[in-house]
């Protein structure tokens, strides 16, 4: 930690800061610059406690050094994990895609984009069965019934269950029937649900926020991986800004960023990210191209009749062409998926 | 809804959304402009499904025309509601301050800064037991044996106690012990949470999410609402933007655009809204000369050695200064407080 | 400026950052952390050039102290600036207020309104001769004939004239009629434009950009400033945000913040701040509450007919009123207008 | 046009709409719902006049049908449009590469670096003659004698030549020396530049604004189009949200989205859209993945050293490297380049 002086504060301020410092059992080092006095925390911790240092008199700011995260650090583990269950390997060199609608509808329904998207070459099936709907009077998912169903298409075809759990008091039944526990963007910083998933043992696919910047997502990981579960799968499925051709904007640069951070995968969601049909598949093949670990992306049989998200649904046959344009981009920078 | 056709739309691609229109049980009205053709649908529902319509050929955009809450809407309740527990009044006319640290941290902390706020006009006291921390590593709350401090701090001062639940597991132990229940901004939109703060029966504060529209912040009030729980006071704290001299942005005309579409009342956080112990006073005035029905303020005994958010924490004495000014212009527009 | 070096930095690497700090003239002070190492450079400039070493093997990032500014700052003229022109004053305790139509439309619409806000308080009349307009399709502005016309009205009422200057070869045409030339907020990082303003010697109104920070906001005050022309007030009119319910979003908090780092004025704009007619009056308010040295609001004789920014334009009577709320709050606040 | 009434209007109330709509030459058309009626304004003009309408009693908003431009629009015109220059080609199917130091900085530099694009596989050669800084402490460029290394640099290589013009007086200038006119992303909406740099006839290199919306971007093209000009060249180079670990977001879904609504070729700036030499080599892969028609590199022969912007420039050798992955993914994808 940095405590960046006032140019007029005084010596006794900066002896404060000094103390304070030592308080907080680290040391201390002035460094006089020709404008301004800095003082350097050696031996910092990663608590936060310091920051409030910053209503001390003279104070001009205070600047963290490290990065707060450390079990999700390529510090602490430089070879990138891969996590896998059933035929979805994800990380580590490996692309995995996860597809399927946005709500499990119906017996039909699940069944048959799961045959659709297994042809195409998808390793695990999306699916909702609890629904975060941002309106009270949307469709709320068909709940353990959905869950039923999905385990059902799982024996018929093989791919891994991916399904969002909304609540600490679901997890323990959502992880009967489920191989991947999805965290929702908006749950991203519910740490009570974190840490269920996390003592689950369960894969989880832990998805940004709309608002959080790369260390708030780190750190949310971090929350999973303190509870000695090494599984998680970061998701980027876009973040708020201004732009409204979007219904989000999809920053694809976290795809490098994290890997240079984290050893984790990362995969990315560009039905979410973009919010529209028509822009899914270019930013699918762009998240291949700037190294995601995988993808996850809604196909409905009939997206016009979606109960949910139909317009950001891929029909069965766009995804199965997006498939094979990802293949190729893929192939050309030495993967495969 | 409405939806706009695509300029070389075919008549066939016009029906079949009027087709589709009628599906969903509502009525289609077609009006032909002159660059293109727009289908209108009458009886709208409040359920999304017809977003889907996005993805079907010779469809430009859907535009929702109404507003997707009921029960917050100020069309259903003309008269501002006024929330009121012990002394914290909150709404049409009356202006409720809520005060204290963001931590419980001691006995003798909280029952020093409870006589301490009291004194300077708070009528709520807040104090955080359960505390949602971006980083596992940082400080994590007093839990239930913090509970016990704010309910004798209660007993001390006669002020209402304001306290964050995290998890609905933990919903029955706060509310046997706090008057309002708050639900942070990291959860605004943890919806079976919502449900069970509601439930209670208790008071709910609930924070506006740093990325949150108004139609979102309001639908997430409705969840509240619908649990028959009309006791829903609406919080600012402040949205994330690209500004990065203060911790959050805070927008204030939130406050009179809420009063003109909500019978809620509204409360703004000037401590999390700017992140700086030096640009709280000057907001919380703002504030109050903007229409807000209450503020909510992080003051703490001796901010520099705060566990938590020292560094947006008020002293005492700063808090009182702030209050006297707080009156002054709140009777100069004609209100009380 | 601080060097961060990445955990695993080699000696070498910390050495030639040392030799590269030196070759910029400056000193290089070595600290070891626990976890890594941190370079300082002392007797830095301001110039930018050393962010490039986070080029270098070894570093993880540079992070500068020093605030970009100077002759801006409030660490070099501590109190703060009033400017002054006929009967509008700005600053160090005065409170100037700016009214009038978005655009100059007619010799009749222009001379009546500059009556209507001088009667209702206003020493400035604002009106655009000169219009940037987001579309080459909308009304472009009188020109010329619309400067005739500020003066005229000036001559009738002796309201300082504050009009937009949109190109360099025009500076000089304006300045012959105006008093005060304003900068757009899409115009604030036009430097050539900045420096001819600037060298007019005429008070400049800087309008901050929409996705402005503060040191770039500061910064081209700081182009103004270089040319000898102290005389620049500064203009918070609203930034680029996910908000969709208001045009721009209004932070506040900018007002204290600037009169914390710089001796310069701060005026407020509602009107553009919000974009809608309902909310400028509150905003106005909590403006001058949260201690802005001005407003600059519009005001149109008929807003529903107005050519440009209706939707956000007062109507004389209501501006009226919005004066008398807001010399209240001043007076309650000890300042006057 | 829609206007959206409010649910309790009165009937004089929408007359009144009607009796506006038709003042300005549409017709109205009354749409009785059953929670509000809707007036829809049919031969709907561009100019904006009708937002005005907001403000008449009865009314809740006024929401647009048409896309505000005209000549960059897709529907004015289907086939994408191919901007050719030397051998730079941009749209259509082809792929240019624009790569070369954010400055000119001295002879040696700008004929060594051109050699080194040139041989990698760039078409054109980008450096800054005229500097717009945000600071004007920093080196603001070598100005006409940047343009005559420029122009010798072309001469050796034959490499067309892209440099940003800042002002208009400086166009006739830089029209001389450049093949292409860069407009930086700070002028975007500076309209009389647009304007002249449309009438110079060349080729014109725009970059949104990095608070820009998609419409917002389009009519600035319209502005140089109506020129009669149509040699643009739109440019994404991010935008500016929260995000902290890059120094602007880059929205790669702005390509696909460009390619449905206009027909000028789009291409994008990792440059400058991460800020991170790091971060460079797989967005640039990614926008050929998405669609992009070229790219905007930065490359400098020593970029620790580089006057400016080094934090972000590649050495000759990375850019070499990232040609090669970008031929591949282009070939995958059945393009070429």
């Amino acid at each position: 930690m940095i405590v960046v002086m006032k140019p007029d504060a005084s010596l006794k301020q900066v002896d404060h800061i000094v103390t304070e410092i030592e308080r907080l059992g680290l040391r201390g080092h002035i460094i006089v610059g020709t404008e301004r006095t800095v003082v350097a925390a050696l031996g910092e911790k990663r608590d936060g406690a310091m920051q409030a240092l910053e209503t001390c008199p003279g104070v001009e700011k205070v600047m963290p050094i490290l990065a707060p995260y450390k079990m999700a650090s390529s510090e602490v583990k430089k070879e990138p994990t891969c996590v896998e269950v059933l035929n979805l390997k994800v990380g580590a060199g490996k692309i995995g895609v996860i597809a399927g609608p946005c709500s499990v509808e119906s017996r039909e329904q699940i069944l048959l984009v799961a045959q659709q998207v297994k042809e195409a070459g998808a390793t695990a099936l999306r699916g909702g069965a609890f629904k975060p709907r941002t309106s009270p009077y949307s469709f709320q998912g068909m709940k353990e019934k959905g869950l039923e169903l999905l385990a059902e298409a799982r024996a018929a075809t093989g791919l891994a269950i991916v399904t969002e759990v909304m609540a600490s008091e679901h997890v323990a039944m959502v992880a009967q029937y489920a191989d991947v526990l999805q965290v929702g963007a908006r749950n991203m910083q519910n740490y009570p649900l974190l840490e269920k998933v996390g003592e689950s043992g369960k894969v989880v696919l832990l998805k940004r926020g709309p608002s959080a910047t790369m260390d708030e997502f780190l750190l949310a990981a971090e929350y999973i991986l303190k509870t000695g579960n090494p599984n998680v799968i970061l998701c980027e499925r876009g973040i708020r800004t201004f732009e409204d051709h979007t219904r989000y904007t999809l920053p694809l640069a976290t795809v490098p960023y994290l890997h240079q951070t984290t050893h984790l995968p990362v995969v990315v969601d560009p039905s979410h990210g973009t919010g529209k049909a028509s822009l899914v598949a270019p930013m699918a093949v762009a998240s291949i191209a700037a190294g995601a670990d995988g993808l996850i992306i809604e196909v409905h049989p009939d997206p016009e009749k979606a109960v949910s998200d139909g317009y950001q649904s891929l029909t069965p046959a766009a995804f199965a062409a997006l498939m094979t344009e990802c293949r190729k981009v893929a192939a050309a920078l030495g993967r495969s998926m």
